[in-house]
């Protein structure tokens, strides 16, 4: 791995419209990334295998779902890489059930949690870890921040 | 299995006391069972292979776990048997994360969720279920049924 | 009963749209039910007729209930078959209030509850506690199971 | 009945301690009342019997509950009497499941509810009642009211 | 008085759609009542007046309020009549703010609190209320659940 | 007034430990202030009175109260002097009733709310809206500001 | 500053509408003020300026912000001017998010927090406290006074 | 920096218990770091200062907060390292508060956000991070996994 790859996974086909500024972001970082949906809970040895996979592959994993939202923890029970989580609002509870399930993860496995449809975030996330390994991209988030200050 | 046989899986030793309340109703009822501490996030392995075990040694299994606590719906989702989920009050949310990471399951995979800390009614609703298939269980339900009319 | 039957309970009629996937689930089980609509609160005595004659007709009941839900757990407290609550979504508390009213019992008188709104599920959950005594169904649980890999 | 009496009923034994302050208040009233622990769940048709009965021996009920807290709906579900709805405190969830469980009725079947663990204030509300027929207990009011001014 | 009347106040002209429902069962049951519009925080003298006054004149008062919905409480503070409060519900909070305002009242003034929006069932719990003084109303009721209990 | 006086008021006996805090970071200023224990729901014509003299004693009122804590709003509803309003912690809803009901305001009648407890603050708010007035109070702040920075 | 003046500082340009509300009330009292937009999180160094000669050009600042809303608590931060914070409702968490990154500041650095989305209330409350200083404002306070209470 | 440093930042010196775990964790990776408390509300240039200077010196920051936590937020307006907040736990709302302040980050300004009081994985996390620049902490992280797999 010379470049940065990303691996994006979702638990469903409906999260994808949300992801599109996840990928709009991690494009305008030239950061290479791939799409996997795949479920906790519906395709277990699929999200079991593909983080396994995932060292060989990505230098880190983002990971949306929603309600009960077990995906972005149980990839980082299965990785070493660092795991952002993206909780996927849904009516109801608003949010609140995918949040929980994200962020109160017990001690030893932690997922890097985002806003609530924070997807552009989760991508600007991944852009700050990797700049530490890739510096070339620290130029493209110093441009971001000064792009944000201009409004 | 001739005989009636529940897999009870918690997520931390920690809440090995809260599940004394399921063992003392599940002898009460002449239900055997097995206690498994294994995490969906530590050790996420050992509760594949042990959901994959599932169907040949256990009638159901009642899995327990606190905060983000993905066990009861990783478990669903690697077994056809019923699973019984019980959220664990912790400090903070006070049990709002475990309910909602537990009873929030998405379509195509249910966990029948009890009460924060409901450990005595997931051997109880065991046994209701246990029922079916066993109907020796059917006289202790109707027995405890009137006993809890003796208040 | 030599085939499976489940006894679905609404409070409401307004529920019924929300149970046409139990509806469905169940039929793709091959597994029989009566709906019937009957409120802890409206028509007490109907409920509790209801449930004191479902361990004749029924092998489980599905119940569903908004705000102040309090059908599963009054149908659960006349019997001892299993009962699965699904907590319906009303506006203004979105849920919170019929997910509390269903999951929260006292120890002595479980209810299986599954996810606002979660329609499916509760058939599911059924399916999977009646192939414990009707064999027959897991073959379909499995294919479910399958087919979920699919995605 | 020439005599105001009020019926008080409660889930548990445990609300009793809870309830001293609506037995106080009422003996303060000069209102007669009987105290039944019954429980919608674990009881159910000595709950039934209860509200049937209910017009004949009392003017109206008290009834207290926690976690899902069934108990005063099902008394309203089977009486036209006034019932009062006391939502018991609990460990997690802090009485938010008792609230809702108590005052989200649907149309038809009020309970009129008082705060979180308000033993005081259903014994004064069922006083302000009392008052429309029993003219005697206006005064009492007044005088309460006065009291309460005095600080 | 030899009639039955109950005072109605709301907090805002935009809450009279919702107490449509009051009025009707109201009317229904026979019973005479007058609206007035009159705010705790913008007419706080009007609101005192209207509650010295309201001994004279009703039987009862039902008090509707959204957000910080002081009005059903404040009335209290200055009566002795029984006061029926309608948490209304409005964006955002959803009708917590409002419901909590409410039913979560000091010892010494309680406020007896219907479902958010609960318009219909505070006429009824209203008719229960006044059926203690003029029996007639009682017949109403007892028509009233049989009505329910067609569904 | 040529000097700054500020009015406390709170709903309860049992909430003056908590405004030592108030009144120690007013005696800091140099900031005169009274206090009164008064209720809006037990003692209104006090509180009304209360507020409709307040504009000749007072520059602003600080209004602390709890559980459905229509104290400060109801001040507010009667005088046009500033009013800052602390919501006062309590069992159960942990302080999420009295905060919705002080910060909740309809259009026309603020509360300046500040934290749950946050009874110091609310005297340092005052000092920053009395510096408009009384010059001498600035340098006070800036002091406090200085010291707030040396940790 | 012989005229009243008034800093209104929002974090978005998506909360303007929201704050042409603030704008019509702080006009109708004859109040100038200026609008900048700026986020503690975007555009930090601006913030700081902006807070840093507050003093010199403002009697006090409004700052709105939804989800993280850091803006108020930050501006507070970084002067003795007080500040008053308006929470923007979002979706999912209804506004919570803002409301609890507003009010509960720390000890020290209070910020003068009003209702979700209460752009008016926050021109009033700015009103009432610059009638300390100014007091031609105190007439127009009167008026609004005088026509709310005609409803 | 050839070797990894990790800036750790917290608002109140009463959060440094609570951050013991960070610094052991941290010491067992290897990573050196540095502890600064600073608030930015109290000490809003201090914290600016250090967020702009932390790029010379840290690979990341740590920060956490309580209440309305805007510390994480703020630090990470002011750079592009990647910042991990850490959300305390405080009385009443129980952590709600810091949660919702720290993670609902709005575009552009990711926080990446670990549970209510999740001062290990703070540390975990950001070995995670630091192991894709620094590669000799990739077997420290795979030890971790193991240790946590032997429970």
């Amino acid at each position: 791995m010379k470049q940065p790859k990303v691996g994006i996974i979702t638990g469903s086909k409906s999260d994808l419209p949300i992801l599109e500024k996840t990928e709009k972001a991690l494009q305008e970082f030239g950061i290479a990334y791939e799409i996997t949906v795949a479920s906790a809970h519906r395709t277990p040895h699929q999200v079991a295998k593909y983080a396994a996979d995932a060292e060989k592959k990505f230098d880190l994993i983002i990971a949306a779902a929603g309600m009960a939202a077990a995906l972005p923890g149980v990839i980082a029970g299965h990785t070493t890489l660092p795991v952002i989580g993206i909780p996927i609002h849904s009516q109801g509870l608003g949010g609140h059930d995918a949040l929980f399930s994200i962020v109160q993860m017990p001690p030893g496995v932690p997922v890097a949690t985002v806003a609530i449809d924070g997807a552009k975030n989760a991508a600007i996330l991944a852009a700050q870890i990797l700049a530490l390994k890739y510096p070339g991209i620290k130029a493209k988030l110093k441009k971001l921040k000064k792009d944000l200050r201009k409004g």
